[in-house]
């Protein structure tokens, strides 16, 4: 069985606890929509299309919790339930996008009750929807694979970023199924661990072929011609084909390229932000506590000043191509993202 | 005051147990080689300077425990020293180097008490040579560096990569001697995180600049312009230039040159391994359990496949200048590394 990081269950959301991982696989319960803040927030949950799903179950608890007696008192502790969800993560727009499609419907209901009923089935559907996407992302992506190859990934964009099955590790388990054999080389991916602790775990889990490096040996990896292919998720994409990812894809895209490796993304389509410019979005920079201590092991001195960007942009030239539900853009991007968005209407 | 990494005291050896920084500030003594050996292997002590000198110090306390009663029965005794140390690193040339040093100084002495005498007055000599060579490395190293510059570093290779004041290191301290102000960013450097324990740890106990990034976030700080040069030691290097150093040089190196920022190494010339070719060099493979725990912490799954790579081979194309205590070698670097030679005969 593959690993279901969220799900809407009695009236409240049920998640793995992913920083407990891989050493436990804990599931934490709330139905206070200020815990998924909170779990949003200290990376309970991760990886931008499963916090775009938290996000849409927050608001249904928010829904529950709310005392209003008529749709404008509703909204406004929606609103206010918004505000407190979105300011968990800047940079992500999966978040955002959860979000604004709970508001929309919101806004159509007849009364108190028919809104809150149909935020939730709202919510359950868009978890229902991430896994389908992700099933179709896997179908596209899997065409661009060949038996045996070796495979890099970043971060995690599995099962464990969105509600199953994965992006980036969607595509890779599709490969399995398709009966081609792949072996993965994922990242540690500091500061945060994501590949040691989530991508190793979730890739073993699934009896997949998994080694792991440490972020200092991409280079040497791929000079070995140890790697075929790279597949990352995306945090956010802009129309232009501009990536944000985690902190480090950027070097692995530039590190890709100077060796003749392709360099493919995985993304559902809410991952696509069409109006931003590159340098409109804000980089989220975390505490430092992520770089100088690993749990209660300090690891550099004291008040060391650190730079920790959680995020960085990979520019549209060093991208093979991008995969979603709709098909995989390839340069130039501006035309064939438009193109996506134009075949799934 | 500036740290002294290693001594010989009293005959026996004290050194900094690299192991508990940053966290305590330990000596540890040894009289025994043997222990000397276990202490560069589990990295008590490392850097390439430093595991030269430690050779050198173990020999001469293999010569003090000796009970030879004749020059060869000494030179036996010598021999099994040196096999025990010199199988502790593969990759550095400096122990080999620093160990041939003694045998040669041992094969000339003229009974067993004169050459144990010669052996450990050598070693001290050539503590003392390391810490003189390192500020001839500053010296020719500031020229390169402008006021306000914020350079780079990997790993360490600094004091405690040293007898004292290091090489990559010693060029920083050698900017700021000369009144320039300086800003390093150092790597993280996993698995091993000698940037985060020892370079943090010994530029902020000589209240120089730094800040820490992860190693992730080269590509993102160079995007961003905030990198003007990067400085790294080596472990060899080979007279066509190619270098070994720490697992992320070579990614750094070639990151460095896609965004047009001087890559520098600065290395003593018994770094420099004028025989071997590039596939000649071993890159020592160390334990799985460096990337997959951290103090007693689990960081990943169990039984999880590991690539763990201790150095990496940076080709000369990369690298802007590689400054030593006889000048400033250039590409291309066959001609200037021979001439480097030359002029410190």
């Amino acid at each position: 069985m593959t690993l279901k990081t969220l799900e809407w269950k009695n009236n409240s959301v049920v998640m793995i606890d992913q920083t407990k991982l891989p050493n436990e696989l804990v599931f934490v319960e709330y139905s206070d929509y200020n815990d998924v803040a909170r779990a949003i927030k200290t990376l309970v949950v991760r990886g931008a299309p499963a916090i775009g799903v938290s996000g849409a179950f927050g608001m249904a608890l928010a829904a529950l919790q709310s005392k209003a007696t008529t749709n404008e008192e509703l909204i406004e502790d929606l609103e206010k339930a918004k505000k407190v969800l979105f300011e968990t993560r800047p940079t992500a727009v999966n978040l955002a996008w959860g979000l604004e499609r709970i508001m929309e419907v919101a806004r159509k209901g007849n009364d108190v009750s028919e809104i809150k009923d149909s935020i939730i089935q709202t919510a359950k559907k868009m978890a229902d929807k991430d896994v389908e996407t992700n099933m179709k992302i896997g179908k596209y992506g899997v065409e661009l694979f060949d038996n045996n190859d070796t495979v890099m990934t970043h971060c995690n964009a599995g099962a464990l970023a969105t509600v199953a099955y994965g992006t980036a590790l969607g595509v890779i388990r599709a490969i399995k199924e398709s009966g081609k054999h792949v072996k993965v080389l994922a990242t540690e991916t500091r500061p945060v661990m994501q590949g040691s602790r989530l991508t190793a775990f979730e890739l073993k889990h699934d009896g997949i072929d998994v080694s792991l490096i440490p972020d200092t040996a991409v280079g040497y990896a791929m000079a070995k011609d140890l790697v075929k292919k790279v597949i990352v998720g995306a945090d956010r994409i802009l129309r232009t084909g501009h990536g944000f990812n985690k902190i480090g894809t950027y070097q692995i895209a530039l590190l890709a390229k100077e060796h003749g490796i392709p360099f493919y993304v995985a993304a559902p389509l809410s991952t696509f932000d069409m109006k931003s410019e590159p340098d409109d979005v804000i980089i989220e920079q975390r505490e430092a506590s992520e770089v100088t201590t690993i749990g209660d092991k300090k690891i550099a001195p004291d008040n060391i000043d650190v730079l920790n960007p959680a995020f960085d942009m990979t520019p549209p030239e060093l991208v093979t191509g991008i995969i979603t539900e709709a098909g995989v853009a390839r340069p130039p991007y501006e035309e064939s993202i438009q193109k996506l968005f134009g075949s799934s209407l």
